[in-house]
């Protein structure tokens, strides 16, 4: 054995004795060689050389992480230089400040990438549009597409796009299912995991420009000078990549660390508190991006503790950070735990008196549905209803509600779902080339074009946790990815984010590709077909893991499950017409028109706004209880499809990936026929019918079931 | 560019693009290529192929282990082979079942390593024995020995080396400061995370043989159906390494799942439950270890809620594995919430009256000390005071008390000071060949050589977690080592071990092997002198993180800080002698010389038996206040020296693992000095002396020191 090959073989051997299965870790950024040689050579051409004119450490980011990708992608060395001088078949990194016939459409944040002498050049007028420019423009090598004739632009339609991490100061994280926190609090600031920056290029390749990294039911540690300076150093590695770091704030804070008597947003000394912290924090942070607060919500404290509302909280937190580019993202999730009101119209009830009277450094940040993050929710009557206020959209990639790390399910359509719905708050109009819609749907009520807000901004609870792959189930990666492609272009369809990411992530295999990608936009319909079909929504108790339709005791009756479906032995269903809670009423004319009577009402929708008798004959030609077993029936069978699909994609990705997602799969179907018995079995006592043909009787109980769930209350 | 060299340049640049920094995952299992030719050449003439002749799941382990290592180590293919025929310069496995007289010394763990025709054999009574036999061979290769005339046999001292997780159902472990659990429960047993495995290697690598998978405060949910399916996913991974599974279990599990209406362990319902229990779970695990329990302790129920005694509790357990290869292990960790009483002496009030009392399958598990892990402590009274008892130990890698997973603790030298300590439980007399002690050891106890127990048992809680590097900190990976490898063999140094775990892990060059087992060796003792020097113990409240000596509210006395230290203005320290609470009469008469007398007590144990003057003058020529200042400056001092060390060792180690070291130093320097000063101000409020010269005053105040620690109060 001669050295050279002496040498592959160490190398071949360290390959393998560090098994070099794919552990998920790079995610969508995993630049491995190009298989395709006729392809690789074409990219290879246009890809001698990477010119950094300018220099800056997010454009170092940029240059960086191009080198970095082609060089695996291509397979081979790929300098970085100054200066183009004549050559040809490089890529030219440019800012490109001032305004001009080129880059007049783009925003701050948006990137061309296209051929100027023969070299592609990615350009922008911040050096962040540049590097979000690279990501784009590897992502096209990722995918296949061309580049030797290259012609693209882009910019973000939202201004803040932001991850929420509900993470505690313990390293837990509230509703997390991929491991603990990724912030190591008690190693910081000394201590700097070389995964803060894997985090930070993962969050920058989608656009995402901020994140809030502690939990909303917020610790006042983060408002102490220890922890400003931890979060200071996290704010160092994620700033070369254009991210800004957010905190949750706990509202009586100036009480537990700052020893004054009262939180009360109108008293001087208060304010006072707030504008030194805010000071203290820009101090060490200078781009720190403002504070997320959860307020009287939940049991969390807020200005209401003080007969303040909303606004007057907010404005304190405006007016602190006044002096800086910095905002107050105040949530709308409130609701009361009064037995008598309908949970659902809480939020619109307290907000929209307040419209108008936001500072301009406010915006609310609203969850896509008036509840709490079901597989399926009508959207929010906030969205339309505030139209001096900015509101921000809150959605949840984490699968509180969707089955933890394993079940599969595909997020894009939930978000597509809630921003294409038409709010028609500026009644039946089209606006301007807008065919089918009234052109007020809830995506231009947060893109800012239906009111004109300057802010702009939409938020995801992050599915991010120590776990190896990021995300538990390898497939909720899709998940991340999915957010940050919206939070960019909210135009982009669910078909196309998948495809994007199955090609970066899993496979180029055409046919393989195809098939992960319509698993992938059927998963959410088979997960509401088995979990909560025809509108039924929160049958859990506080686990929100197992089926528990019949949890009928909590300290509020909006925690019980029975509140919400109300099933009876009249019907199954939530009246929310005027006959009902009325809920309706809070949206405009058309949508109440469109979801107020039960024969026109979509059936998704069906039973979040009536109250339908067992017997009653649905547009489906089946019986509501005929329907519902039909759903949960085939729901629970398309497990078993998704099983086969995924078995025949075995040859076309990660033997370790495949194997972890066969695993999960058969836990879900398994979990799936619990969630089918547990209803049929639970709403059977009230509707006293039959399960309908084909579909047989479950073999177990409900008194069986019922165990199977207490299992899972156990300490 | 040819095809060849193309080739290597894709996969230098596939390393690259994958970030090929050492992250720790591969522990000290590393088998990277052996720099030094002329050694690699000798290692690889006796390392041409494998011979596995016979075959079950744990030999394949074996060979497979073998063949990986050996490979790395030696950047060569090497065949694994059914028969050696006329090859030499091999190494074959083979398990020597019948006794002959090269085996008869083995036990039937024990393995030997040898030279016969020129091949290497690895040998011993059980497939077992042979695995543990190829991980020592391997050893030998990472840490340079010879191997060309290897002449090796070792049997572990101890029959049951057994980890114990504290791991929660819902992913937290207690006390742990490595990220989750391993074990993810919502995804088994249909998903098998690929660590499961490289947990079960790391293990086997030390002849770890079993693991208790729960945390002994425990979920009855691991004694139901679909959690014992769980288990039995786990235990499918460990078992060809030869581990075996336990479970800690809930004692009042026949009532909460089995829905009796008791847990007496006399009634014969709750018998025949715990019977057919086991009967179900071995029908599963045909090699289940046994159970492990943590009763009537810290609220914990137990025998004694219907009026019976521990034995009681653990004969019924031991009934019902009575048809198994299981045992009980049960936990000695027990105090109660007596103002009046010394928690020292409770374990020993409660348990020598039951010994000879328990089945032949019970063996009682007691910590190291009489309190609970401290950084110091002196051996529990238990030991050499129930000679018809088996008896345990159970000590902590995990650090609970010894700064979590930021201060570097090399804690082989805690392990080994208890085991090495003379209870004289059989009087002043040396047993034949050993001279300076009478025998009676510790380790003499627990290795069952004192008292001829055939049940031989030693549990160390572990530091794992799903960090990539398993341990957080990466230099507790050491204790994990040490743990195991003194499970193994009692009387291994913990200078040795040090040095193979340096070499097998970070480095083999000699200056840098040299300098980090130094700082290892010294590491303990610098953390106790600004912690707890001179036999201070328990300067926390319940977070046990910051310094709280000041700590003086629970809801137990015996969960106050105060409790232990008893500061008043007279002096300081925990009067145990006749005097006081008397904990001393606990220990042989031998051992009470040697403690009792505050003039010739050793300084280490001064302040756990004696309340001393402030103005005392030691055997160091300071007075009592003047001594303890002296250990808190130096000992924060010396974290400094600490950095310095480590910073000579920048070239010899990976970029990496040095970097997150040093980082974490950093933060250990500033938290030596923060309880430094917690501790001086503290105590200098009763001594009323001021910091003695060269030192100087803290500059900050109690309060401020004490506002610090409230930081970590917050929720």
């Amino acid at each position: 054995m001669n050295k050279l090959t002496g040498w592959i073989f160490s190398l071949l051997v360290l390959l393998s004795a560090n098994g070099f299965a794919d552990d998920g870790y790079r995610l969508w950024l995993k630049y491995d060689l190009i298989k395709d040689v006729a392809k690789r050579d074409d990219y290879t051409r246009s890809a001698q050389f990477i010119v950094l004119k300018e220099n800056s450490p997010i454009l170092k980011s940029a240059a960086g992480e191009l080198q970095m990708g082609l060089q695996g992608l291509l397979g081979k060395s790929i300098p970085i230089i100054t200066s183009a001088g004549n050559r040809k078949g490089g890529i030219i990194l440019t800012v490109d400040e001032v305004p001009n016939v080129d880059n007049q459409m783009l925003n701050s944040d948006g990137y061309r990438i296209f051929i100027k002498q023969a070299n592609i050049t990615i350009s922008g007028k911040t050096d962040k549009s540049v590097l979000y420019g690279a990501f784009a423009l590897l992502r096209q090598l990722q995918t296949g597409q061309p580049v030797r004739t290259i012609s693209l632009a882009s910019s973000p339609k939202i201004r803040y796009r932001l991850l929420n991490h509900w993470d505690n100061t313990n390293g837990t994280i509230e509703r997390g299912y991929a491991g603990e926190s990724l912030w190591k609090w008690y190693e910081l600031p000394a201590t700097i995991d070389p995964r803060y920056r894997d985090y930070a290029r993962a969050n920058a390749s989608l656009g995402i420009n901020g994140t809030v990294v502690n939990n909303v039911n917020a610790s006042a540690r983060f408002l102490t000078a220890e922890y400003i300076e931890k979060v200071a150093a996290l704010a160092n590695v994620f700033r070369p990549y254009g991210i800004r770091i957010y905190l949750s704030v706990y509202f009586p804070a100036p009480k537990t660390i700052g020893g004054l008597k009262t939180a009360d947003p109108l008293d001087p000394e208060v304010r006072k508190w707030w504008a030194d912290k805010t000071k203290e924090i820009y101090k060490v942070i200078p781009d720190f991006g403002g504070f997320l607060v959860k307020a009287n919500s939940e049991g969390e404290p807020g200005p209401q503790d003080y007969g303040r509302n909303h606004a007057d909280g907010a404005n304190m937190l405006a007016a602190a950070l006044a002096p800086y580019d910095g905002l107050v993202m105040w949530r709308a999730f409130v609701y009361k735990a009064d037995p008598k009101a309908d949970r659902f119209k809480a939020a619109y009830e307290e907000f929209t008196p307040l419209d108008g009277k936001f500072d301009k450094k406010v915006i609310v940040q609203v969850k896509n549905g008036p509840i709490d993050f079901q597989p399926r929710e009508p959207f929010s009557p906030l969205f339309g209803n505030m139209p001096q206020t900015p509101l921000s959209i809150e959605v949840q990639i984490t699968q509180e509600y969707t089955g933890f790390a394993t079940h599969w399910v595909y997020e894009a359509p939930i978000f597509k779902e809630c921003l294409e719905t038409d709010t028609y708050s500026k009644g039946k109009k089209n606006l301007p080339g807008v065919a089918k819609s009234s052109g007020s749907t809830v995506a231009n009520v947060i893109d800012g074009s239906l009111n004109g807000y300057e802010l702009t901004a939409i938020a995801g609870v992050a599915n991010t946790g120590s776990d190896r792959n990021w995300t538990g189930n390898p497939m909720a990666q899709a998940n991340w990815y999915a957010f940050g492609r919206l939070a960019w272009d909210h135009t982009l369809s669910s078909e196309n984010i998948a495809e994007e990411w199955v090609k970066m992530t899993l496979t180029t295999e055409p046919k393989a590709v195809a098939t992960i990608t319509n698993l992938m936009l059927k998963s959410r319909e088979i997960y509401v077909n088995y979990n909560t079909p025809l509108g039924l929504s929160r049958p859990w108790s506080g686990v929100h893991f197992a089926p528990e339709p019949w949890q009928n005791r909590s300290s509020r009756p909006d925690w019980t499950a029975i509140y919400y479906h109300r099933a009876d032995s009249a019907g199954l269903g939530f009246d929310r017409t005027a006959t009902g809670s009325n809920a309706l009423s809070q949206y405009s004319p058309e949508v109440q028109q469109k979801w107020n009577n039960p024969e026109t009402c979509p059936l998704p929708y069906l039973l979040w706004f009536h109250h339908v008798s067992w017997t009653k004959k649905l547009s489906t030609g089946r019986t509501l209880w005929d329907e519902l077993c039909t759903r949960f029936y085939t729901g629970a069978d398309s497990v078993g499809w998704m099983q086969q699909q995924w078995a025949q994609v075995k040859p076309d990705v990660d033997p370790a990936i495949f194997a972890d997602v066969s695993g999960r799969l058969i836990t879900q179907y398994k979990e799936a026929i619990w969630w089918r018995d547990a209803w049929v079995l639970y709403l059977q006592e009230y509707a006293r019918q039959p399960i309908p043909a084909p579909f047989k009787k479950p073999e177990r109980t409900l008194d069986d079931v019922k165990g199977l769930v207490d299992i899972y209350q156990l300490r």
